[in-house]
């Protein structure tokens, strides 16, 4: 076994490192190790001037007006094209709106709509559950009896048979950051003549996502984990350009309506993304994140990669090194090509570890039933950090600082 | 004709007002008229503070764990509870979440779950038009061949034929401020079989509802009028508490599960009003609201409508006095019993006429096709406005002020 880095080593690393600056943009204590970058992102400074301004300056004194002035009407779009840049989307196909689960809603409704002759959504028991529980009640909701069928991850490119209608599946797995191959698993279901439906929401602002090159007809995200748009920020949702006009959302609300303020008692579809809106946006939630999004501006996603794989690489050696005698052990691909930007670990006592871990600064996610989560987030993750992490568990296993009562009360959000 | 009130006799009137100190709790110049809080309602001062507290410290500080130490989680239920007050709600017959559109695509679709022998959506064609667009695709997504059956407002009571599931009705008109008389409507659908869903977004802080005396079955709302929750705040919802077991929403998104946190593949509905939750909330839209209804706490609704009644008659009053030489006419009913709290005239060139007030500050609303719309909002309008209010317009109309080219441009949102 090689010698393990010292902290040194990793201030090093620090040192040498291009994306190292861009930590100042965001607000951050020195001394915290924050690896739950991929539950919610820290706060961008430039967030605190813009929502102070959206509140005080825009709604307090522009009032009504704001609404066109202040530009709000065309936020989800015009976020949707900033969002876009980073997922490898073209322009006017990605709408930043609602939640994921909504969106998941529409799109399912308006895939099965598509293939009208098949009744199978493919997934994954990988999958977060939010998007297994909408697809079935928007199967159920559609009455057609639909079936949702859900295997083994290492299973899905075998399950596409002639009889599945739209392949659902989360890109980065949210426990153990295993990578589906987007590109293949697409290629593979347009062959056997399904759609796909993609779930960003641990990969955009994480890896680089090509959603052109993939081919991929459907898309969901969320803003608030990697792309740091703030807690509960907005979601987004992508349709290939040329099925755009082919679709019709069935939460047609009057947002995706081509003449909204001509309040016509029938509803005509805008034309190409804007259809899939539906109620007014909170526009708090837009504005942080549309400064969230400035951090991202000239950022290569591909340096941002390289950077996660060798987070990643690091945390994995030193910690089957320091704790692998505790029973610690890797969950999910070792491959750093096969993982997105996370790592999980499986570990005993894993809920009050992670309480004590937090405890100490150093803060993760539990996911049940026993694992510890770390999100790497290169744009403010320090290797040093690593190294404290590290350090921090194998302290708190050693001498069972794990083992108090207090640590093993679980609260409602874990 | 009477003579017209003076100014000072407005201001005396403002003296005696025993709700005029509420006007301090809001940030609003001295010399603008804001009779637009029927469509974004003023900002709270008590808004800038928690908002930023909700950025800078609990996001900024506190992180992941703010969704546990500062409550994010519980915010949708306990601010359902404050807006419960307002509606005449029972405790946990109310959440605030997603989108007006999302939550009348709930509703619908499980109103009509609870009625399957039946097929009609009955609504009217003064019901604001994303309830309608809304109410068809979801009839038209459910597949079973439903029909949205819509109807002059003064012939709702008798089109409820027996084969009415659902009575779906916005109890202020969104134009004319004509009221629906929601006990009356309610014991009648109920007499013929039908469920009722009421639209609350010109009611909820604007005028006394009483839900439970009215024994509504459905109810949405929204917060960012009366309720001055801030741009696109968040929506409203209320199920009678007796239906909330026996229906499940289609949007089943993780937060409605029992147990969001045990990822299980299989949904299974919360018990009570949180099974109408869907995915995560924008937390900075609930903080904002959370302070908005702060101002609320001790208001007696039925003090704000006897305010909002006296400020409408002396608008009709002297607007039918000093303008109906120039053509404007009142839309909608004379009897403030009859009508929300707002006050609505049809005009020629109504939309370069708004531009023209709103140049004058006094800010109104234009909706097509000729129909200028001034929103009472008793915590904060005084007599006084009227009177500027009604000045102002006269003298646009008298020299003829609105007719500039830049006031006949319209804008994206009118």
């Amino acid at each position: 076994m090689p010698a393990l880095p010292s902290l040194a080593d990793c201030q090093a690393l620090d040192a040498a490192d291009p994306l190292a600056p861009m930590r100042d943009h965001f607000q951050l204590a020195d001394d915290l190790v924050y690896l739950d970058g991929n539950s919610l992102g820290t706060l961008p400074k430039a967030v605190v001037a813009r929502v102070a301004q959206t509140v005080e300056t825009e709604w307090g004194t522009s009032l009504i007006t704001a609404w066109n002035v202040h530009g709000w009407f065309d936020m989800p779009r015009k976020i949707g094209d900033r969002i876009a840049r980073l997922i490898g989307a073209a322009p006017g196909s990605v709408v930043a709106c609602d939640t994921i689960s909504a969106n998941v809603f529409k799109l399912v409704v308006e895939a099965m709509s598509l293939v009208p002759d098949r009744s199978v959504v493919l997934s994954d028991s990988g999958n977060f559950p939010t998007d297994l529980y909408i697809a079935q009640s928007a199967l159920d909701t559609m009455g057609r009896g639909g079936t949702l069928r859900i295997v083994a991850p290492e299973d899905v490119a075998g399950a596409i048979t002639k009889d599945v209608a739209l392949l659902m599946l989360t890109e980065v797995d949210y426990r153990t950051g295993r990578l589906h191959d987007m590109c293949a698993l697409t290629k593979t279901a347009h062959d056997a003549g399904a759609l796909t439906l993609w779930d960003l929401a641990h990969s955009a602002g994480a890896i680089p996502v090509d959603l052109t090159g993939a081919a991929a007809d459907f898309a969901v995200g969320c803003t608030y984990k990697f792309l740091n748009g703030g807690p509960g920020a907005p979601a987004f949702l992508y349709v290939r350009p040329d099925l755009q006009e082919r679709v019709r959302s069935p939460l047609s609300g009057w947002w995706g309506h081509d003449a909204p303020f001509a309040f016509d008692l029938d509803y005509r579809p805008a034309a190409g993304i804007v259809r899939q809106q539906c109620g007014t946006q909170g526009i708090l939630g837009m504005a942080a994140l549309d400064a969230a999004l400035d951090v991202w501006d000239g950022v290569d996603m591909h340096a941002v990669r390289e950077k996660s794989k060798r987070l990643s690489r690091l945390f994995i050696d030193m910690t089957e090194s320091a704790c692998a005698d505790h029973g610690v052990r890797l969950a999910g691909p070792r491959d750093p090509d096969a993982r997105g930007s996370q790592v999980s670990f499986r570990c005993p006592e894993a809920y009050a570890v992670m309480q004590a871990l937090i405890a100490g600064h150093v803060i993760g996610d539990f996911r049940a039933p026993d694992m510890i989560r770390f999100g790497l987030t290169p744009l403010y993750t320090r290797y040093a950090d690593i190294w404290t992490a590290v350090t921090t568990l194998r302290r708190i296993l050693d001498d069972r600082l794990w083992d108090r009562p207090e640590y093993k009360t679980r609260a409602v959000v874990t």
